[in-house]
């Protein structure tokens, strides 16, 4: 009979968790360096203890059970994803990943396994991006500098507060790097956050690759003015420029950039009083595809469109880059070794694309990487609603520790 | 020969007053309660007593100078505006009119004039709103209660530290009210804060009305979702909804309502990420109207927009009040007395809508009252570069010496 996580435990765990930062509605916020986020990794940390396997934290605030091989000089096989959440998001989105990592070593050490690597379970700082995205895996990937925080989206008095829950050090968290030669892999299970599995009435969805996601600042700036005593037609509204861009770059990226998407999340009027025409809207563009070639296109033409606007309105136009994540191809011989633990538990499994960035996607230039699905119900995400089946958490969970042993045995 | 005030004495007044409280760029900060404050109105005491006027400071801090006339039991008439000032305001927005009013007794008691009524040029206490706004002719018109100072913009600790700068007591504003019998009319000169006199070329503008000010807070609620795995055409996107309205707001109220206006000054999307679908936005709505009855359209007319662009966008709609300003008719005597005025100095005056609030509406229902208005230079209000010409500012105080004589003619 084949090997098999505790079911009971990983449910209770993920339940657990879900107190942590909980909000009235089911949801969980535990935004990065939050005190959710701190009381989350301490939850976490007595948990590891439990399971009698080793605890680490590094420089980056990455945390990790460690299941120690036999020889020390072994590599390390990671798996994981992350702790935090957005702000009143859902239980399952990255903590389904770390639970069903450190449950595949707690099962793994139970059933007395030696194996001839190192196993760790580890949870990324920030992969959700309060601070700057994915901090943790691109420290330990040495994709960060200090300089990176000077553009933290929480601002710089929120990151001071911050980083101390943390017992994280500014000038420190570069040194999180790892050695990629000490490195075997990296395996990641997420919630699909989507309807593609529920739809086909699929188990696992194999990730071939994860797109690319660009995000920028961009500025529209006008004149304050008397909002009773300017003429309409003498105003520069700040609000009407971006206004105009929200609505025009979501029909432009759907007319011609399918199945990329485009999101404008955030919008931040200056003053912003009842009666005073706004003289600055802050306004955030994220778009994603698949392609780096069609992600250039994208932002040549999402930029232009809003300077082309802005002229209209008689406002002036700025933007910055508020990041980039590459589109990442993932490890052909780890995808083949999740479709073969797949296939040993009999679970129906597909390979697909991941519209949504993931801590494996800055993993998978340094070692190479996998990641893969289970059903979202509706595929609802970031919300409170978000829910994953108690069979697919099993189920992916399963997938996780067979993949992790194939992987370990072939690293032998 | 037309009897005409003082111009020089006038513009050194005018000069000499913007020096309290003068910023750097040339601008004016005196908020109401403030040291600069306190300093405008020490300096307006001994102008009135300089000009052989009496001194009055009511409960609410108006302060007023009193030609008497003869017969102790005549009525009053009123004349002014507001020393206070917006924080990094202008140096004509209020003082423009108490000096006009000021100059226009001192010319008639130099003039050796007996009129059958008392004259009263009086300065308003905070016309601006640091504290609650229009405070002073509030009281005086008994529409202001000690509890309205719960609200006081400024803060309470800044309420309590402010009022005793202007010999102020809680509990004794409201005793400032008098008894509209005891008055014969309130004139109020302002400059316009537009471009309408400029732009047409004339020197005076009579308003037949003040506009009214509504304004709401727009809910609008969709569902918070990834914005990389949720197809674009499956997204209920609040901001798309809000963005929808702004534009279209502006368009149906230049085509259906002009000359009112509508302002959205204020945004605030909720979660608020760069990689989260807005799930709720809540917008400012703000529009002005010199007819109430227009207003009542705008009203429906905007808020039926709003729900049907919610729907459009599978969004739900509410809405809430959050303000309510009548508009204020002027008196149509008091109207004509000014126009005669203009025309007996030769001035090309017309009759225009006043699309900011000021005294004017307060003392509105209380006594016959009128506003008239000289050109602002481009129209720059609320704003350092504030500017009216010498001459405007000269044709403004010829034009409220005449009105006064001749309202006190009709008043015999």
């Amino acid at each position: 009979m084949m090997l098999r996580i505790d079911e009971k435990r990983l449910l209770n765990n993920l339940n657990s968790l879900a107190q942590i930062g909980c909000t009235p509605d089911g949801g969980v916020s535990r935004p990065a360096l939050s005190e959710a986020d701190a009381a989350g990794r301490a939850w976490f940390k007595r948990k590891v203890q439990e399971a009698g396997l080793t605890f680490h934290a590094d420089e980056a605030g990455n945390l990790s059970a460690i299941l120690p091989a036999a020889n020390p000089d072994a590599r390390t096989l990671l798996a994981g994803s992350h702790l935090d959440s957005v702000p009143n998001g859902g239980r399952f989105d990255g903590a389904l990943g770390v639970l069903a990592a450190l449950e595949a070593l707690q099962t793994i050490k139970e059933a007395g396994l030696s194996l001839p690597v190192h196993l760790e379970a580890i949870s990324f700082t920030d992969e959700e991006g309060s601070v700057v995205g994915m901090l943790g895996s691109r420290a330990l990937t040495g994709q960060f500098a200090e300089a990176d925080l000077e553009q933290a989206r929480l601002g710089q008095e929120e990151l001071s507060a911050g980083l101390p829950r943390l017992n994280l050090v500014r000038s420190d968290i570069h040194l999180a790097r790892r050695n990629p030669e000490t490195l075997a892999g990296y395996v990641e299970l997420h919630i699909e956050q989507g309807t593609r599995l529920e739809e086909a009435g699929l188990q696992i969805g194999v990730v071939t690759s994860i797109v690319g996601i660009r995000s920028f600042w961009l500025d529209f700036a006008g004149q304050a003015a008397h909002a009773g005593t300017t003429p309409m037609d003498k105003r520069a509204d700040a609000l009407w420029g971006a206004a105009n861009f929200v609505l025009q770059a979501k029909e432009l990226v759907m007319a011609q950039f399918s199945p990329g998407v485009v999101n404008c999340g955030q919008l931040i009027v200056q003053p912003g009083n009842f009666n005073i025409v706004p003289a600055r809207v802050r306004l955030s563009l994220e778009f994603r595809h698949g392609s780096e070639d069609t992600l250039d296109e994208m932002e040549v033409a999402l930029l232009t469109l809003a300077a082309n606007i802005a002229d209209q309105h008689h406002l002036s136009f700025s933007s910055e880059p508020a990041g980039n994540c590459i589109a990442a191809p993932m490890n052909p011989r780890l995808i083949q070794a999740v479709e073969q633990a797949a296939t040993q538990l009999e679970l129906r499994h597909t390979r697909l694309l991941s519209l949504a960035g993931h801590d494996a996607q800055t993993l998978s230039p340094f070692t190479p990487s996998v990641l893969y699905f289970v059903p979202s119900v509706d595929g609802i995400s970031h919300n409170p609603r978000e829910y994953t089946r108690d069979e697919d958490v099993i189920n992916g969970a399963n997938v996780m520790l067979h993949t992790l042993l194939i992987l370990a045995e072939n690293a032998s």
